[in-house]
């Protein structure tokens, strides 16, 4: 093929997710009859809740097929803002709903960035957010984390790899691919110096309903200067129907509607009714149900993984992702992947799909799968990893 | 309300659609019990087609709610492609279905353009994508049109204007707000000088359905190295959907693919599915007699507007728009949009929402609303203005 002669330089910078590429190939082995245990999932394998399906049907009857205002309907926003609780008291002006976190992020970055301007993130992290960064050509300012600070960003990371042009720091709690946490105390930290430096903290919050063993405020509750992105993907099971939120500081509203209009002109119109049920209280026993399943795949992934050779250095606290050393099986996690494929018919992420700091020495499992496929996948990798040449 | 400290400077130039202020004053007025007659609106009055409501429901149904792949459903690409029938054979592999025709616009601009790059565009213009631009710290080149190129760049335009940044021409047919066509030839040989000078050509189509004097191929037939911004929003009634899609040349497929995964993941997955059914021949007869209505409306609307002392320099070929000089009724059409609505009850959008050129001479009149509203909406203004002290 050949090389387009006109194009960006951010274009070839973004990498393909090596996911993507290790779901074609378990496709193409599928066809060829082979059965794989698919362990590199990024959603719920569940689709979404009766009472969701059931909104969307209701406003195709009623026959929402209009654009809505570009901040969402008045009674989402409501019903968002109210979702935190009591962890804090937000107000519904502070709400936008977006299509998708990854709208709601596109929308903070194109709030507070110019060309040039610094965004600090951790690596290993989310790899998408970088690369939403490079659309704005901003400085993308990685910060190489391990399992001493669960692989999060802390205040003493923030001031010792702050630049004079960082505007903004993005954190992600319960983080992919670790499923590691903040503690709130840190973020309140965090949050002081950044805004201290005339900057601004995002926390990404999207797996925040994915918590298994405490309850844990979310940033809501530290301060309404930090922008909050949220998502009906993970926690609510919405993962096709692009819908998300951000909570904002209250001043920065009206510009990012003004952007909002510019750039999607809204979110879905089904898509913000059916999330509407998400949120109705009709629906939780469903998604705790659902939440109570994941916690109890982590309650026997955690320990076969390591049962199996693989090192788990922090314990994971939400999502549904173990991210995990595979040095006993080399020092090449792309290798592993591609061979666990290939012979052991378990799909994997390789860490090189989060970042670069020794991301060649770790594996991320999803445990986005029935515990059957789960016992099988370990099954599997273990056999083949105990007697391969 | 305290104007944030930490923001991009691109956030303070966008400016609101002044059609916004002007929906949420005539909300006001209807609150307050006034009947308002909606000439502003972007969007088909009509519902969804039956058929497509119904591939929602089925998509439903079969718990269709996960993400499908970044460039879209296999089927719906194959779908896009063949819709090109007689005009161009288009690969499916050149189509990415995106969200929106703003998701569409995005991708192409993340593709072509690094910081400071040129991006010409005709002034007046749909708003949205100089806004868009300035996204990815473009740089915007407005070229000032008016009736003599029925508000259309042309080739001479554009050498005119061609400066050593310029790396993408955007040009809209049927355009919004002008309903003009440019012709394929004058097309053509715009995208020869474009290639020629190692840029590219990107041409907005989402009103392409909307032609109601003639049969014009699509800009795919003039050259495969044309970006083509498509979208099921407008002749297929599908706005809230959030839908549409990209022709691009086959060498920028995978890094668009690529892009697209980061920035959206993918586009929602009912819209997709409900897409297809907008594509299905079956739904074309109610296409094609919603199509009839607009024709007739606008063979009602343009010689009531010129009857009322409105000047139309070049007639609409398409959309569902008139862009009227209406300089009978003063220099100052931001004023006279506000007349209309608080004195006769119209709602009409000013040209300054679309650019600088001229822009105050001219208002945009929307038909997207019954053959009824539009014959009170005239009878208002007319009777308005002729009385006005």
């Amino acid at each position: 093929m050949t090389r387009p002669s006109v194009r960006s330089d951010r274009a070839p910078r973004i990498e393909p997710f090596r996911v993507m590429q290790i779901l074609q190939r378990a496709r193409q082995l599928q066809a060829q009859g082979k059965d794989i245990v698919h362990m590199e999932n990024g959603e719920p394998d569940f689709p979404s809740p009766p009472g969701v399906i059931a909104a969307g049907r209701t406003a195709l009857d009623a026959g929402h097929t209009h654009y809505t205002a570009a901040n969402g309907l008045p009674e989402l926003r409501a019903a968002s803002a109210s979702s935190y609780g009591d962890d804090a008291v937000v107000d519904a002006s502070r709400i936008l709903v977006s299509p998708g976190a990854s709208g709601a992020l596109q929308l903070v970055m194109a709030v507070l960035l110019n060309a040039g301007d610094g965004i600090m993130m951790a690596d290993p992290g989310y790899p998408c957010n970088r690369h939403i960064a490079s659309l704005f050509n901003a400085d993308i300012q990685l910060v190489p984390v391990d399992e001493t600070t669960g692989y999060q960003l802390t205040r003493e990371h923030v001031e010792a790899h702050w630049q004079a042009n960082t505007r903004a720091v993005l954190v992600a709690s319960p983080s992919n691919p670790t499923g590691t946490l903040i503690d709130p105390a840190e973020l309140a930290d965090i949050n002081e110096f950044v805004v201290s430096r005339d900057a601004r903290l995002i926390v990404d919050e999207i797996y925040h309903g994915l918590i298994y063993d405490e309850d844990v405020p979310s940033a809501a509750a530290i301060s309404e200067d930090i922008f909050i992105i949220n998502s009906f993907s993970k926690y609510y099971g919405m993962t096709g129907w692009r819908i998300g939120w951000l909570v904002m500081p209250v001043e920065y509203a009206e510009a990012v509607s003004r952007l909002a209009q510019n750039m999607f002109l809204a979110a879905p119109t089904l898509s913000q009714h059916a999330a509407l049920a998400a949120l109705d209280e009709a629906t939780e026993p469903e998604l705790l149900r659902r939440k109570d399943i994941f916690r109890k795949r982590r309650g026997y992934l955690l320990p076969a993984l390591e049962d199996a050779g693989f090192i788990v250095r922090t314990r994971p606290s939400g999502a549904f992702y173990i991210y995990a050393d595979c040095t006993a099986y080399g020092q090449d996690s792309d290798a592993l992947c591609e061979q666990l494929l290939e012979q052991a018919g378990v799909a994997v992420t390789p860490g090189s799909d989060f970042g670069h700091h020794d991301s060649s020495r770790y594996v991320r499992f999803s445990y986005a799968n029935t515990l059957d496929k789960l016992e099988q996948g370990v099954r599997r990798m273990k056999n083949y990893l105990e007697n391969r040449s």
